[in-house]
């Protein structure tokens, strides 16, 4: 927790925060071990970013005046499309997601995808925020991703697949394209991203008819985790993404 | 488990294979429900890949019949010095650092790491191989990292660095640093990755010294094992490294 995330519940009055749930009290005592007079960095979900002098503790509730006073960082100009990954794996890639500043992702149903998947207690509000509130905390961003689910593979292709290419590139990642997946992307770009055993030829052809280039990141099978970052790393150009 | 990674004590004689161990029959029996007759993508440690004829099975042993013929992915030209992360983040970095096929890694003391993480079981030597071949099997690759420890950082520094720099790149990623991170390196290149917290300065000019550049991913503070995958994409480049 580089940074301690704020919400307008927090505020007591005017620039006054109690903080009172165990998972921030105890990581500012124990881990950052801070006292009275300490100065802690935070941010406004949503909103800027400052620091806040901690005025009281107790074993409970830390009392903090907050000074929000600049922006997160910007946002990366790519939205991600993404094959709902096994429960303990979309847990990480949603911490990923939001630390590397992503704020547009759909979860899609496709056709390696167990469709059990969809009833994991892991993709309740609640649980799929509370990820994404550790990915901000870790990377210091306040602006919570976005994230929708696409349960049935072909409606979204047809209904709503077009909109989000109108006005950007499109890339999928998929192992037996013959174009590198390139790097720098400065421009805005959505990356749809496969299942484990990778999207069914149709599902890619399903893609590419409506715009999509397929990418390779070569011939290594790579776990969606580290797939994840890995192409990342690749498109991102450092000056609008981080 | 996308290859199944067979090591010389598996050959009875000749091509023929006997597997016995619960890790790999259960995985081949429960997870790709393979019979006799099944052919199975496997590949020699250290060696080539092939395919394998299931001749028998039991509930505890699978015979095969090996055909090897052509060569692992290339490997990629990055080596990495890491400061030794926490255990279980380790454990996902060897993964993911072996998945991605480096082949030369440098595990670092540096004045943030708890010297207790060197006593930790998972620095044991088949704990550590247990984690690359999973991350070989997972990628499709047979050639085994080497894997070293540098327990004291000054001593590193000052004997050894200067070879590793003497005819590669040497990168040293570091969130102050102003240059980014270059993109697709083709050349043979180090790569120095800090603990959480980072280096301290004193350390960064021990690299920078001995002809390291501080490179930057920009102003968001990312966790080891997304760092890790996250700059690998950024650097790599997919002919020789994929």
């Amino acid at each position: 927790m580089n940074l301690i995330l704020l919400f307008p519940d927090d505020f007591t009055h005017g620039d006054t925060v109690c903080l009172r749930d165990r998972r921030r009290v105890e990581h500012i005592l124990r881990i950052q071990k801070a006292q009275s007079g300490d100065r802690l960095r935070v941010g406004l979900v949503n909103g800027l970013m400052g620091e806040a002098l901690v005025t009281e503790t107790s074993a409970d509730s830390i009392h903090l005046s907050v000074h929000l006073q600049y922006r997160p960082p910007p946002a990366s100009p790519i939205s991600m499309i993404l094959a709902l990954p096994r429960p303990p794996m979309l847990k990480r890639c949603l911490q990923t997601i939001s630390a590397l500043g992503i704020k547009e992702l759909i979860l899609l149903q496709s056709a390696r995808v167990e469709k059990s998947y969809w009833q994991s207690p892991q993709l309740r509000e609640e649980k799929i925020r509370e990820e994404l509130v550790l990915g901000l905390e870790q990377s210091c961003d306040t602006r919570l991703p976005n994230v929708r689910f696409a349960k049935r593979f072909r409606p979204f292709i047809e209904d709503e697949l077009t909109e989000h290419v109108a006005t950007r590139q499109a890339l999928i990642a998929h192992p037996y394209a013959s174009k590198p997946c390139p790097h720098g992307q400065t421009a805005p770009c959505v990356l749809a991203i496969g299942p484990e055993g990778g999207f069914l030829d149709q599902e890619i052809e399903a893609f590419s008819e409506r715009g999509f280039t397929g990418v390779t990141l070569g011939e290594r099978i790579l776990r969606v985790e580290t797939a994840v970052p890995y192409l990342l790393g690749r498109l991102s150009d450092l000056l609008p993404d981080c």
